[in-house]
């Protein structure tokens, strides 16, 4: 199971007592970032060679409530790619009682400098290979991120 | 028509160069609050009545992108209320083209102050009936936020 | 006066109940850019241009609380510029009561596409002459930005 | 030396290519509240035991930039306390080339739940204390913080 930890910051919560729930959009986006460099892709190398995977759709279902200081593990997982578009799940636990905190959901295409769809099948077979390994094993290995 | 507009901030971009996808979640709220004060809700008062409304799902859909100083008009609707949850959807257009930018829903409970879910319905008959008839009427009136 | 308006939103809130502190520095951005606007600097424009300004510097001095919901005057001021660098202060006031909120300061270069700094002096005569003339005439005008 | 990291999130970058400026203000936060931690202050208990700890002032000077997907060490350190306010400073390091990328400094007092400022020196012993150890004593120890 890969798994990205983050503890929950003061700056992410609101007056309700408990972490805004846009937060948890952008730790999906931090444990997809991850979980791509332990599949073998660099975020930042994929851009630097011209393409960008913009987001096309996102979704969150909020089971419980993280507080401030609580440690929780995110799990995303490769649902479906098909070389011109990739979608993740991803599961939202609290470290401590292992309770599900979130499920999500979000949807990406790949896009070209010119701004067009492309197909990593087509143009970027590294790329593409590391997706399609990371959807056809489920989540492999056993790979705790401590340290973002 | 209700809308809420918003000019999209720089402190709001991304290094792609467009708006970052986790701000359409706060957009969303922000015209959600200032659409409840049109209907006659004053989220402080509700807070300060001990009534919260968490957040129980959220999506959002992503067709085209928002840059840096584009202006939007983001369009609150209630779709569903039964008294005890709420389902609002969201519509974010360009002021200047009227082309859709994003599609989104978000679902809420309240909850009182030990932390359990409660009644609008039964406790708070004034804004049931608000929430009650924004829904019944669809979207009513024509005002648009110029400021926030 | 020019003062740039702005609600408190909810996602701005901390668990202490007040606008958390990082989101002035964000109002003040907010602020300076709608000022530049004013004096004739559209931002979109600089960038396209290929100049950036990035921020050497940031202080601010929180004097009173702001809570969701309350409606701050943001007011930039140019205090010194001389070509290569550019010094804004920056005042917030409660809109109802004029108490003071925050005070604040912000420093910038000028860059080019090669990252290194440039004289608007030399290559960029009209923004030296909007920059040079906004130090020279302190505030000039009454406008209120009410919609951002 | 106490060090807390850092990676650099896509979702803290803007649309210049770098890291928004108004981060470094979040992250001298969760490297403060760690810091606390280390020296025997639960940030969390301080607020249950009623005492909250609002941000005075906050300066912060950039020295280079920080890019998406750094790992950067942010350094606090007690630079003044009297029992009624604190003054932390604070640096921040890329980790790989130990470059400096921002100082900045912060000052806090305390508040009761009244809101009335209060003496740590007179009312809470044990949180003086530690503050009074930390100032005296400077950087103690060797700790990074790896996990956040």
């Amino acid at each position: 199971m890969l798994a990205y930890e983050h503890q929950a910051q003061y700056y992410e919560t609101d007056q309700m007592g408990i972490i805004h729930h846009s937060n948890y959009i952008r730790w999906f986006e931090s444990a997809r970032i991850w979980y791509m460099s332990q599949i073998g892709i660099d975020y930042r190398d994929m851009e630097k060679q011209g393409v960008i995977s913009p987001v096309l759709e996102v979704s969150c279902t909020y089971k419980s409530m993280v507080h401030f200081g609580d440690v929780v593990e995110i799990i995303p997982k490769v649902e479906k790619y098909n070389g011109v578009t990739l979608e993740l799940s991803y599961q939202i636990l609290d470290r401590e009682t292992q309770e599900v905190r979130t499920y999500g959901r979000s949807r990406h295409c790949f896009l070209g400098q010119d701004g067009k769809p492309l197909s990593l099948k087509k143009g970027y077979p590294i790329f593409d290979a590391a997706f399609r390994g990371a959807m056809e094993s489920g989540q492999m290995g056993e790979e705790i991120c401590r340290m973002h």
